[in-house]
């Protein structure tokens, strides 16, 4: 995609920026943004519900109040009462911490590529479940790590498949660094891991000197308004912890955090630092004015609440339209639904053609880094309303006709459109597949 | 400083992170934030001229006018409202600019990350001012890259110089990725590169391939009012530029950018995605507003006469107060003085008795990556008040006098104390040596 001839600082760049593309499909979702296209592909909250005017005021007084600190630089940590308060929102997950251990992170995009930054060396290894974030898969490309994806099943990753990944890949001398999860209602599978699971899995990897990375940003968000145990609250000294305000109050603030043991975490602080001296005083301020002000817990459920109703809507018209043979997910909590078409499809294949017929998605091959997921795609119903993405499974459903149409006369589709199937794997998570 | 015995994670770090350790004076610059010491070390602008209740105003409408767009997700590569304002404001320089070559970062150290991300492989060479700015030192050192410094007077880098360093690293067998350069009002160093070396440096890197890395903070902030023409101006194809607002608006926002080729900035987009999905939107159109609705220029002006007032008070109180061989520079713009003592000095060793006095600085070899700048300190006249000012230089002036005594009598006090030597080379900036 990028580079020509026409380049000229071509023989100068780092070879981690061979691995740097963009998405085939980034052209397709300009054009999914469009009114008229339902967009079932982006992850973005629904931020509606939240009481703007009072936001407003509280960002008006944190200026005015204490407008030199907010606006001045800061810690490469983040601000202490904003560290305490990350505590005070983890311990609903069941961990106790202490806020010297937390480092804030311009989103938990940062704290994913500070993690990465300090563990991998080109080559290493990066266990991580199949299919995996594609935010994720990229950070971990543009460090040149190698990831290993291992199966899950609806009580996510499966014990025996991780401790058989971990002897094949030691057993061919590579270096595993970390594995990378997400145990609830994950992103892109839409599936979360039992309480058993996560014990095991600690345990695997504990004995085998792995650290987790547990990536956490959809934790609050289970519809049956319970809150799962995190793994990190049973393993403090071998569990990373990702968590961020994005989903529970606003992505635009980019606020996240990063929770590690201290020898980790102080490591963390000076890549912080490097990256990006501090995060924005002001951001954190006005998270930590939040957390403090506002009845937070309360607007976390209504976002439970409108996102219940709008996984409903969407497992019912997945029932109601879906062709026989095809299989989804049916998530507990989070922003999507993963599905699985019958043989001969191909979902980087057919995006333009939805795309034409008014509807988006995300190809299931950006969420695996070894060409995996041709069948799959991933279906977010977190920001349309539930009529629009009724409106938008049927016109999916549409496609899926024709396709099976055309599939009954010629064979299956997938040598049609070849400039889809050529970037596969991960790739640069555009706006739109967050 | 970090890492011990105790720490399961040792084998599991890469490479780059054994580069990455804490100042050894970040300890003291704790107590130098004590309200009784007056710190000549911090590089933070002074806000309080800043209209705060205004720009909370201008806060409070952009959540309740377009909190949907502010909260929410963004561009990887910036919006494009403030992308076309950083074209404007960059044409005060000279530079013709079209919005689509910006890339907007969280401050203009990420884009000095971005940049060294897509540029350099462990081993690779980057040319930079002796001494040059310890942000930049530290986020090289985290790529592995190798910081080969070049010889300025006060005309800044000298031509030859640079001819020499790629002459002989190049005959070495160095692979050299690009210079880096701040030509205004020089970070720590103070002095400005005339425009006829900005010519000449240009046509040399340009003849030998090496883009330049011009980095431009302070560029308005010259006491004469004057603004100075930028590299970039003059060679769009090998200068990569970077801006910031930190020093015009506010550095708790954290938004900067980089103008570059358009086949660079394709990469660092990718990797700006990579490392953050985008910069906080609330924060862009925050920027956006300011420059739209506020008097801008004005403000930058009023910021202009302040420092400039300091620097005044600042060199008077040098030449007052020095001790005879003690040299210093005369910034026309910016923030530092970098000052050199006469031989037999360690400003490293020193540091801790000066904060006893109540006056702190930032040692000289936080700005050289090979272990040069013990005669040498960093200064900064943007914080404290006249008043402060000349209180500071006075206890330092005390200091160095008895630090003349204790040589004449015993010779030079460098080996006093070793454990203030430990670290040379960059290390970590603190929020107190930005």
């Amino acid at each position: 995609m990028t580079g020509n001839s026409l380049d000229r600082h071509m023989p100068l760049y780092a070879q981690r920026t061979a691995g740097m593309r963009a998405s085939a499909v980034r052209s397709l979702f300009a054009v999914a943004n469009r009114p008229e296209v339902v967009s079932l592909a982006g992850g973005m909250p629904y931020l509606q519900s939240l009481p703007l005017e009072s936001v407003a005021a509280e960002a008006a007084q944190l200026i005015a109040q204490d407008g030199l600190t907010a606006l001045q630089y800061g810690s490469g940590q983040g601000i202490l009462e904003l560290r305490e308060q990350i505590c005070q929102v983890m311990a609903l997950e069941g961990i106790t911490a202490h806020p010297d251990d937390v480092t804030v992170t311009v989103g938990s995009q940062m704290a994913l590529d500070l993690v990465t930054r300090i563990f991998c060396d080109p080559g290493d290894v990066i266990l991580a479940e199949a299919p995996s974030y594609v935010g994720a898969l990229t950070t971990f490309a543009s460090y040149q790590a190698k990831v290993v994806h291992i199966e899950m099943d609806s009580d996510g990753l499966i014990p025996s498949a991780v401790s058989a990944a971990i002897e094949s890949v030691r057993a061919a001398g590579g270096r595993i660094k970390f594995l990378y999860t997400i145990p609830n209602f994950h992103n892109p599978a839409g599936v979360t891991m039992s309480d058993a699971r996560r014990q095991e899995l600690a345990k695997i990897c504990r004995e085998a000197n792995i650290p987790i990375l547990e990536d956490n940003p959809y934790g609050l968000l289970g519809f049956d308004d319970k809150i799962r145990r995190s793994i990190r609250a049973d393993d403090a000294e071998n569990v990373i912890y990702l968590g961020s305000f994005s989903k529970t109050f606003a992505p635009g603030l980019r606020v996240g955090w990063v929770l590690a043991p201290h020898a980790v975490r102080e490591k963390l602080v000076l890549a912080n630092e490097s990256a990006t001296l501090n995060p924005p005083v002001f951001n954190q301020m006005m998270v930590s004015r939040y957390l403090a002000n506002f009845d937070w817990q309360s607007q976390v459920k209504a976002y439970r609440h409108t996102y219940a109703e709008r996984r409903d809507a969407m497992i019912q018209a997945l029932e109601t339209h879906m062709p026989e043979g095809t299989t989804w997910t049916n998530p507990e909590g989070g922003f999507f639904v993963w599905v699985t078409l019958p043989e001969g499809f191909d979902t980087a294949a057919m995006l333009p053609r939805a795309v034409t017929a008014r509807v988006a998605y995300v190809p299931g091959t950006a969420f695996y880094a070894d060409g995996l997921g041709s069948r799959q795609m991933r279906l977010s119903f977190c920001f349309p309303t539930p009529e629009r993405i009724v409106e938008g499974i049927r016109r999916l459903a549409t496609v899926l006709d024709n396709e099976l149409d055309v599939m009954r006369t010629f064979g299956a589709t997938t040598a049609a459109l070849p400039a889809y199937k050529a970037n596969r794997g991960p790739s640069s998570p555009s706006p739109d597949i967050y």
